[in-house]
């Protein structure tokens, strides 16, 4: 199995993005990632796209053989992946298997999203399908519920406070301040998100991440070829993927995911690193409570101290482990398909002392979580600075 | 890279299922598969699903994490793929890669779909998004029209009759007699298909591979494990994957497929194999005429050919080459998602003997091609007799 590294990102603006189809978005990405490493269109031999669901917002299935359609890459292997809002992170997943195992040198791995075509109802009715459909969504269950449900466990049983879940949502926003691709530019409060009108309790608008159009695109090739390119490498020391039971009355608690301790412990065990050995961190804040439980199932803070650490500032930009610098998905913006990639386009860039205004100093390992549905697939990557 | 081996198979019946889901339909042909290898739940890395489109048909994405959650595979990785009705084949695809690269030891991939819940047209509405939306299905392309084009274009340029096309469904429908897994157990004749309604000029009803619900499964090893399993082991000899363009106006020649062309030759090249050196082949008869595109572009026949060849019988379970022993998508049906798998079992089971009363005497090397839209996907598999 050959070592791997990323050498070119790219990704669009994030937010209502107007007229303009997913294959547009993932075509500009494309070509800032393809421009960056320094590869041309010849040396591209496979692209993966992770998308939710091309056919119930754009009307178009089989998504994959447009991207190198048009790019002008004739007769690239293009392959789909979908598992909900972590689509993104198995396309990164895939490209890099897909060169560590050899059968492909130069791998493009994309994802993107238009959810803006819909009115919010149905955007919301179309991600519900990512829940379990015969147990849960028949019967009225929204993610929005679900997680609302997973932050009311974990208030009773840890004493997290909606101040504490508010946190999460004014730091990510403040980081986001400083990212120009982010969807959202605008400060917020705790009294503010606390205030806001109600989603699913004890869940506020603010807690929750937007409706969101966007692209993300990463260059992969063996670690052995990452000087025959422009762009600074990065490493990919590691990843991992886990699954759960699609519904949540299957599983034994509801105040963390078994399945992002699985995969961040297989990604540690695999890269030989520690919770400790972590400079920064991109984690999938859908809700705000989803970062809270993400930071403490990783292993970063004991399990029930996530909401608390927040308050306190440990994970802030200046903090002891920064989280979402980029200004997570509840600011930067949440294009399902997308995400999973543009949180290694983050962390790429930070380790690449890329990352401009946000840039955190001295990081040299970096990590992603990337969740779908309630939890039921995780996929973690660790990456390390190149040389 | 390791060498591969499939070590179990398994499938539904094909058909309209009635009230079941493809999640259950699944669970049942990967317990038959597992059963099959003599794999237990415990040894399972990992789980692949070819699905085209489980929101359309069943109002649930995410349909990946279902699967080990119903077969009771705690927390193993679970990846859907889409590529149209190359989805199955880009499941076994995957499956096959995860082990050569050393990644898993043990995978299953699976394919599914679950149509038969829409009105006929409804379908055909769904199925159309694997065209190109923004150029073809916006002006009222669906696929029979697509293909329709393609048959007139090989009749224009070849000679190509109706009844040269008719004849692949004559063949299919007979094989299918001798498959209990088939939708259909019916011979017809090539009077009946010329004869029968007008689908889309020329292509009449039977000239259409039908709706149907099915699921297919099969266990992937290292060659080097097999015989720690109960199951005859097949060899995978290679695999390959091309796409083009989504729009038909973008192609040069109508009368075939440039990624057929790509991915065989790159699969025997891989193979290091000839056409000549291949036993028996499946092939993707979404339409009669694909089926005849498809053995010219594998380079089984000259270019415009394959019609004629078909009539006279060389293609037949006892011609020179027999191709769709299975009763191809056409009679067998065609469950999108399983339709890639189902090929790679037949083969399979070829090649191990098993396939009953339709076995093909003296088999040893097996190849199938997968298509997805218009052609835009393509994948293909050599498989060979194993030890």
């Amino acid at each position: 199995m050959r070592d791997v590294a990323i050498i070119g990102t790219g990704m669009t603006k994030f937010g209502n993005l107007g007229r303009v189809t997913s294959r547009e978005l993932v075509t500009s990405a494309a070509l800032e990632a393809m421009n960056d490493a320094g590869v041309e269109r010849g040396d591209i031999d496979a692209v993966y796209l992770g998308e939710l669901s091309g056919d119930i917002f754009e009307h178009q299935m089989h998504a994959a053989p447009g991207i190198p359609d048009y790019l002008g890459l004739e007769n690239t292997p293009s392959t789909r992946v979908e598992a909900a809002c972590a689509s993104g992170g198995l396309s990164v997943m895939h490209s890099i298997m897909a060169v560590a195992g050899g059968f492909y040198d130069v791998v493009l791995a994309t994802g993107a999203e238009k959810m803006t075509n819909l009115p919010t109802a149905h955007v919301t009715e179309a991600l519900s399908m990512c829940a379990d459909d015969i147990y849960e969504v028949s019967l009225g269950v929204t993610f929005p519920g679900a997680f609302a449900m997973m932050a009311r466990a974990h208030e009773m049983e840890y004493g997290t406070t909606p101040e504490m879940r508010a946190a999460v949502a004014v730091k990510n926003h403040k980081n986001a301040m400083d990212n120009p691709n982010a969807q959202f530019h605008k400060e917020i409060t705790i009294e503010k998100v606390v205030n806001s009108i109600m989603v699913a309790d004890p869940l506020t608008l603010y807690d929750c991440s937007p409706i969101t159009d966007g692209a993300a695109a990463v260059v992969v090739v063996p670690w052995e070829d990452r000087h025959k390119y422009e762009g600074p490498a990065v490493k990919v020391r590691s990843f991992a993927q886990a699954s759960d039971t699609m519904s949540l009355h299957d599983r034994p608690v509801l105040t963390g995911f078994k399945t992002t301790q699985i995969a961040a412990r297989n990604a540690f065990e695999r890269a030989q690193l520690q919770p400790k050995d972590i400079d920064i961190v991109e984690v999938h804040d859908c809700f705000t409570i989803a970062e809270i439980m993400a930071i403490e199932d990783m292993g970063f803070f004991k399990k029930g101290e996530g909401g608390k650490v927040t308050l306190d500032g440990v994970t802030a930009r200046d903090g002891q482990i920064p989280v979402n610098v980029s200004g997570g998905l509840k600011a930067k913006g949440h294009p399902i398909g997308a995400s999973g990639v543009a949180q290694v386009v983050e962390i790429t860039n930070q380790l690449r002392d890329r990352a401009g205004p946000r840039q955190v100093p001295d990081v040299n390992i970096g990590m992603t979580q990337n969740l779908g549905g309630s939890g039921s697939t995780i996929v973690c990557h660790i990456l390390e600075r190149g040389d």
